[in-house]
Protein backbone atom coordinates (compact mmCIF):
# COMPACT_ATOMS: atom_id res chain seq x y z
CA UNK A 1 0.00 0.00 0.00
CA UNK A 2 1.73 3.11 -1.41
CA UNK A 3 -1.17 5.73 -0.95
CA UNK A 4 -0.55 6.86 2.51
CA UNK A 5 3.14 7.99 1.72
CA UNK A 6 2.55 8.77 -1.73
CA UNK A 7 -0.36 11.22 -1.22
CA UNK A 8 0.04 14.99 -1.67
CA UNK A 9 -2.00 18.30 -1.64
CA UNK A 10 -3.35 18.28 -4.90
CA UNK A 11 -4.57 21.73 -6.08
CA UNK A 12 -4.61 21.65 -9.66
CA UNK A 13 -7.11 19.56 -11.99
CA UNK A 14 -8.01 19.29 -15.61
CA UNK A 15 -11.26 20.02 -16.90
CA UNK A 16 -12.74 15.91 -16.53
CA UNK A 17 -15.48 15.43 -14.42
CA UNK A 18 -14.97 12.79 -10.98
CA UNK A 19 -17.85 10.15 -12.05
CA UNK A 20 -20.82 9.33 -9.22
CA UNK A 21 -18.56 5.52 -8.97
CA UNK A 22 -15.83 7.67 -8.01
CA UNK A 23 -17.69 9.85 -5.55
CA UNK A 24 -19.30 6.71 -4.25
CA UNK A 25 -15.82 4.99 -3.60
CA UNK A 26 -14.47 8.21 -1.50
CA UNK A 27 -17.86 8.27 0.68
CA UNK A 28 -17.76 4.45 1.23
CA UNK A 29 -14.12 5.26 3.14
CA UNK A 30 -15.29 8.02 4.63
CA UNK A 31 -18.02 6.43 6.26
CA UNK A 32 -15.73 3.49 6.87
CA UNK A 33 -13.66 6.08 9.27
CA UNK A 34 -13.38 5.14 12.98
CA UNK A 35 -15.73 7.14 15.47
CA UNK A 36 -16.09 7.82 19.10
CA UNK A 37 -18.31 5.02 19.99
CA UNK A 38 -19.14 4.75 16.49
CA UNK A 39 -21.34 7.68 16.67
CA UNK A 40 -20.77 8.20 12.80
CA UNK A 41 -21.35 12.26 13.53
CA UNK A 42 -20.67 12.95 9.75
CA UNK A 43 -22.84 13.99 6.93
CA UNK A 44 -21.20 14.91 3.25
CA UNK A 45 -22.26 17.35 1.08
CA UNK A 46 -20.91 16.71 -2.81
CA UNK A 47 -20.88 19.72 -5.00
CA UNK A 48 -21.04 20.12 -8.53
CA UNK A 49 -22.92 23.30 -9.08
CA UNK A 50 -20.43 25.51 -11.12
CA UNK A 51 -21.94 28.53 -8.96
CA UNK A 52 -21.72 27.19 -5.39
CA UNK A 53 -18.55 26.05 -6.24
CA UNK A 54 -17.28 29.97 -6.56
CA UNK A 55 -19.17 30.64 -3.83
CA UNK A 56 -17.62 28.82 -1.40
CA UNK A 57 -14.25 30.07 -2.67
CA UNK A 58 -15.20 33.56 -1.78
CA UNK A 59 -16.21 32.64 2.01
CA UNK A 60 -13.11 30.68 1.94
CA UNK A 61 -10.04 32.53 0.15
CA UNK A 62 -7.43 29.88 0.45
CA UNK A 63 -9.08 27.54 -1.12
CA UNK A 64 -9.84 29.98 -4.71
CA UNK A 65 -7.06 28.41 -6.40
CA UNK A 66 -8.42 25.21 -5.80
CA UNK A 67 -12.29 25.19 -6.20
CA UNK A 68 -12.05 27.63 -9.48
CA UNK A 69 -10.78 24.50 -11.34
CA UNK A 70 -12.30 21.76 -9.69
CA UNK A 71 -15.13 19.99 -10.96
CA UNK A 72 -16.14 18.54 -7.85
CA UNK A 73 -15.55 19.30 -3.75
CA UNK A 74 -16.70 17.29 -0.68
CA UNK A 75 -17.91 19.47 2.38
CA UNK A 76 -17.63 16.97 5.71
CA UNK A 77 -19.97 18.10 7.81
CA UNK A 78 -20.36 17.06 11.68
CA UNK A 79 -23.63 16.42 13.55
CA UNK A 80 -24.04 17.61 16.37
CA UNK A 81 -27.17 15.45 17.18
CA UNK A 82 -25.08 12.08 16.99
CA UNK A 83 -22.62 13.12 19.38
CA UNK A 84 -22.94 10.85 22.67
CA UNK A 85 -20.44 12.43 24.62
CA UNK A 86 -22.32 15.93 24.50
CA UNK A 87 -20.41 19.01 24.22
CA UNK A 88 -16.68 16.86 24.39
CA UNK A 89 -16.44 17.92 20.56
CA UNK A 90 -15.52 14.26 19.64
CA UNK A 91 -17.33 15.30 16.33
CA UNK A 92 -14.07 16.81 14.75
CA UNK A 93 -12.09 13.76 15.40
CA UNK A 94 -14.51 11.45 13.55
CA UNK A 95 -14.73 14.26 10.39
CA UNK A 96 -10.30 14.10 10.60
CA UNK A 97 -10.59 10.54 10.36
CA UNK A 98 -13.66 10.67 7.40
CA UNK A 99 -11.50 13.88 5.88
CA UNK A 100 -8.31 11.70 5.74
CA UNK A 101 -9.80 8.83 4.48
CA UNK A 102 -11.12 10.73 1.33
CA UNK A 103 -7.74 11.73 0.72
CA UNK A 104 -5.99 8.19 0.71
CA UNK A 105 -9.19 6.75 -1.52
CA UNK A 106 -8.99 9.63 -3.94
CA UNK A 107 -4.78 9.08 -4.26
CA UNK A 108 -5.89 5.36 -4.85
CA UNK A 109 -8.64 6.34 -7.52
CA UNK A 110 -5.69 8.56 -9.10
CA UNK A 111 -7.78 11.72 -8.46
CA UNK A 112 -6.08 14.97 -6.71
CA UNK A 113 -7.47 16.21 -3.38
CA UNK A 114 -6.33 18.86 -0.81
CA UNK A 115 -7.92 19.37 2.49
CA UNK A 116 -9.33 22.45 3.16
CA UNK A 117 -10.08 23.82 6.96
CA UNK A 118 -13.23 24.89 7.86
CA UNK A 119 -14.02 24.53 11.54
CA UNK A 120 -12.99 26.10 13.47
CA UNK A 121 -12.97 29.02 11.78
CA UNK A 122 -15.99 31.33 12.75
CA UNK A 123 -16.45 33.31 9.07
CA UNK A 124 -15.53 30.13 7.08
CA UNK A 125 -18.00 28.27 9.34
CA UNK A 126 -20.54 31.67 8.81
CA UNK A 127 -19.91 31.47 4.98
CA UNK A 128 -20.69 27.33 4.38
CA UNK A 129 -23.29 27.20 6.89
CA UNK A 130 -25.25 30.12 4.68
CA UNK A 131 -24.14 28.78 1.56
CA UNK A 132 -25.39 25.03 1.87
CA UNK A 133 -27.95 26.29 3.85
CA UNK A 134 -27.53 23.90 6.96
CA UNK A 135 -29.53 23.87 10.02
CA UNK A 136 -28.20 24.40 13.18
CA UNK A 137 -26.98 21.35 14.17
CA UNK A 138 -24.98 20.60 11.35
CA UNK A 139 -21.09 21.78 11.56
CA UNK A 140 -18.99 22.64 8.30
CA UNK A 141 -15.66 20.88 8.70
CA UNK A 142 -14.03 20.97 5.94
CA UNK A 143 -13.70 21.00 1.87
CA UNK A 144 -12.06 19.06 -0.22
CA UNK A 145 -11.48 20.03 -3.78
CA UNK A 146 -11.36 17.04 -6.03
CA UNK A 147 -10.65 16.09 -9.66
CA UNK A 148 -8.11 14.46 -12.07
CA UNK A 149 -5.00 16.09 -11.56
CA UNK A 150 -3.34 18.61 -13.54
CA UNK A 151 0.45 18.74 -11.07
CA UNK A 152 2.38 15.90 -10.16
CA UNK A 153 4.00 15.79 -6.77
CA UNK A 154 6.69 13.44 -5.74
CA UNK A 155 6.07 12.10 -2.38
CA UNK A 156 7.37 14.00 0.92
CA UNK A 157 8.89 12.51 3.21
CA UNK A 158 8.41 14.12 6.91
CA UNK A 159 9.52 11.51 9.32
CA UNK A 160 11.36 13.10 11.91
CA UNK A 161 12.64 10.79 14.15
CA UNK A 162 13.25 13.53 16.60
CA UNK A 163 9.20 13.17 17.00
CA UNK A 164 9.27 9.93 18.67
CA UNK A 165 9.56 9.10 22.15
CA UNK A 166 10.69 5.71 24.25
CA UNK A 167 8.05 4.43 26.83
CA UNK A 168 7.85 8.04 28.21
CA UNK A 169 8.86 12.16 27.27
CA UNK B 1 -5.93 -1.13 -1.96
CA UNK B 2 -8.83 -2.86 0.58
CA UNK B 3 -7.20 -1.48 3.82
CA UNK B 4 -9.74 1.47 4.50
CA UNK B 5 -12.93 -0.73 4.06
CA UNK B 6 -11.35 -3.97 5.90
CA UNK B 7 -10.08 -2.21 8.91
CA UNK B 8 -11.84 -2.81 11.70
CA UNK B 9 -10.85 -2.17 16.05
CA UNK B 10 -9.02 -5.07 17.06
CA UNK B 11 -8.85 -5.42 20.86
CA UNK B 12 -7.19 -9.03 21.48
CA UNK B 13 -3.59 -9.56 20.69
CA UNK B 14 -0.76 -12.71 20.69
CA UNK B 15 1.85 -12.61 22.81
CA UNK B 16 4.03 -11.67 19.68
CA UNK B 17 6.15 -8.11 19.96
CA UNK B 18 5.25 -5.58 17.32
CA UNK B 19 8.82 -5.41 15.38
CA UNK B 20 10.46 -1.83 15.47
CA UNK B 21 10.25 -2.10 11.58
CA UNK B 22 6.67 -1.97 11.65
CA UNK B 23 6.80 0.48 14.44
CA UNK B 24 8.98 2.71 12.29
CA UNK B 25 6.84 2.11 9.21
CA UNK B 26 3.38 2.92 11.40
CA UNK B 27 5.26 6.76 12.49
CA UNK B 28 6.13 6.88 8.90
CA UNK B 29 2.90 6.74 7.77
CA UNK B 30 1.42 8.66 10.96
CA UNK B 31 3.80 11.78 10.08
CA UNK B 32 2.62 11.90 6.27
CA UNK B 33 -0.61 13.16 7.17
CA UNK B 34 -1.53 16.26 6.29
CA UNK B 35 -1.79 18.85 8.80
CA UNK B 36 -3.53 22.56 8.93
CA UNK B 37 -0.59 24.74 6.95
CA UNK B 38 1.55 21.95 7.14
CA UNK B 39 1.94 22.71 10.52
CA UNK B 40 3.25 18.58 11.95
CA UNK B 41 2.25 19.38 15.40
CA UNK B 42 2.06 15.93 16.46
CA UNK B 43 4.91 13.54 19.03
CA UNK B 44 4.91 10.10 19.31
CA UNK B 45 5.27 7.82 22.34
CA UNK B 46 5.87 4.09 21.68
CA UNK B 47 5.09 2.46 25.06
CA UNK B 48 6.39 -1.29 25.18
CA UNK B 49 7.17 -1.13 29.52
CA UNK B 50 4.70 -3.59 30.78
CA UNK B 51 4.31 -1.34 33.54
CA UNK B 52 3.56 1.68 32.28
CA UNK B 53 0.73 0.07 29.65
CA UNK B 54 -0.93 -1.43 33.01
CA UNK B 55 -0.50 2.55 34.44
CA UNK B 56 -2.58 3.61 31.18
CA UNK B 57 -4.86 1.19 31.78
CA UNK B 58 -6.05 2.38 34.89
CA UNK B 59 -6.44 6.19 34.01
CA UNK B 60 -8.08 4.59 30.84
CA UNK B 61 -10.24 2.16 31.80
CA UNK B 62 -11.92 1.89 28.40
CA UNK B 63 -8.57 0.90 27.41
CA UNK B 64 -7.89 -1.67 30.30
CA UNK B 65 -8.75 -5.18 28.40
CA UNK B 66 -6.90 -3.96 24.95
CA UNK B 67 -3.32 -2.64 27.06
CA UNK B 68 -3.62 -6.19 29.10
CA UNK B 69 -2.15 -7.59 26.52
CA UNK B 70 -1.14 -5.55 24.01
CA UNK B 71 2.90 -5.49 23.42
CA UNK B 72 3.03 -1.86 22.29
CA UNK B 73 1.10 0.86 22.16
CA UNK B 74 1.79 4.78 20.47
CA UNK B 75 0.59 7.76 22.19
CA UNK B 76 -0.20 10.71 19.68
CA UNK B 77 0.45 13.94 21.71
CA UNK B 78 -0.17 17.71 20.07
CA UNK B 79 2.50 19.99 20.49
CA UNK B 80 0.81 23.29 20.62
CA UNK B 81 4.18 24.97 20.22
CA UNK B 82 4.09 24.29 16.84
CA UNK B 83 0.60 25.88 16.29
CA UNK B 84 0.18 28.58 13.80
CA UNK B 85 -2.79 29.55 14.24
CA UNK B 86 -2.77 29.44 17.98
CA UNK B 87 -5.88 28.70 20.08
CA UNK B 88 -7.54 27.14 16.81
CA UNK B 89 -7.14 23.68 18.08
CA UNK B 90 -6.13 22.81 14.66
CA UNK B 91 -3.52 20.30 16.44
CA UNK B 92 -6.33 18.37 17.14
CA UNK B 93 -7.26 17.62 13.63
CA UNK B 94 -3.44 17.18 12.61
CA UNK B 95 -3.68 13.94 15.56
CA UNK B 96 -6.77 12.64 14.13
CA UNK B 97 -4.96 12.14 10.49
CA UNK B 98 -2.30 10.66 12.32
CA UNK B 99 -4.00 8.53 14.90
CA UNK B 100 -5.73 7.53 11.28
CA UNK B 101 -2.92 6.96 9.25
CA UNK B 102 -1.69 4.47 11.93
CA UNK B 103 -4.67 2.50 12.27
CA UNK B 104 -4.53 2.29 8.17
CA UNK B 105 -0.80 0.98 8.01
CA UNK B 106 -1.52 -1.28 11.01
CA UNK B 107 -3.87 -3.36 8.80
CA UNK B 108 -1.98 -3.17 5.87
CA UNK B 109 0.97 -4.27 7.82
CA UNK B 110 -1.38 -7.17 9.39
CA UNK B 111 -1.29 -5.86 13.20
CA UNK B 112 -4.44 -4.78 14.94
CA UNK B 113 -5.04 -1.47 16.67
CA UNK B 114 -7.82 0.50 18.08
CA UNK B 115 -8.25 4.08 18.79
CA UNK B 116 -8.57 4.97 21.99
CA UNK B 117 -9.84 8.89 22.33
CA UNK B 118 -7.88 10.58 25.13
CA UNK B 119 -8.19 14.51 24.95
CA UNK B 120 -10.73 16.59 25.64
CA UNK B 121 -11.51 14.25 28.59
CA UNK B 122 -10.15 16.44 31.69
CA UNK B 123 -8.95 13.16 33.57
CA UNK B 124 -7.68 10.73 30.92
CA UNK B 125 -5.25 14.15 29.95
CA UNK B 126 -4.25 14.45 33.65
CA UNK B 127 -3.52 10.88 33.29
CA UNK B 128 -2.09 10.50 30.67
CA UNK B 129 -0.08 13.34 31.36
CA UNK B 130 1.63 11.96 34.58
CA UNK B 131 2.27 8.93 33.90
CA UNK B 132 4.19 9.90 30.26
CA UNK B 133 5.95 12.73 32.06
CA UNK B 134 4.43 15.24 29.11
CA UNK B 135 5.50 19.29 29.39
CA UNK B 136 2.82 22.17 29.54
CA UNK B 137 2.59 22.18 25.77
CA UNK B 138 2.35 18.53 24.74
CA UNK B 139 -1.25 17.11 24.88
CA UNK B 140 -1.95 13.66 25.03
CA UNK B 141 -4.41 13.07 22.27
CA UNK B 142 -5.13 9.50 21.57
CA UNK B 143 -3.93 6.07 22.64
CA UNK B 144 -3.26 2.83 19.93
CA UNK B 145 -2.76 -0.67 21.27
CA UNK B 146 -1.26 -2.70 18.85
CA UNK B 147 -0.59 -6.31 18.47
CA UNK B 148 -0.72 -9.45 16.09
CA UNK B 149 -4.29 -10.28 16.23
CA UNK B 150 -5.80 -12.75 18.74
CA UNK B 151 -9.62 -11.87 16.92
CA UNK B 152 -10.92 -11.37 13.04
CA UNK B 153 -13.82 -9.34 12.30
CA UNK B 154 -15.26 -9.09 8.50
CA UNK B 155 -15.20 -5.85 7.53
CA UNK B 156 -18.32 -3.56 8.90
CA UNK B 157 -19.87 -1.73 5.58
CA UNK B 158 -21.20 1.41 7.13
CA UNK B 159 -22.17 3.66 4.04
CA UNK B 160 -25.05 4.93 4.55
CA UNK B 161 -26.60 7.37 1.70
CA UNK B 162 -28.70 9.18 3.52
CA UNK B 163 -25.64 10.76 4.74
CA UNK B 164 -24.99 12.05 1.69
CA UNK B 165 -26.53 15.69 0.32
CA UNK B 166 -26.58 17.01 -3.18
CA UNK B 167 -24.90 20.91 -3.60
CA UNK B 168 -26.57 21.84 -0.49
CA UNK B 169 -28.71 20.68 2.12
Amino acid sequence: MKEILQRRSIRKYLDKPVSDKDLDELLRCAMAAPSANNQQSWEFIIVKERDILNNIAKVHPDSYHMLEHAPAAIVVCGNLQKEIYKEKGFWVQDCSAATENILIKAQNLGLGAVWCGIYPIDDRVAGLRRLLNLPENIIPFSVIPLGHPAEKKPPSDRFDRSRIHMNRW
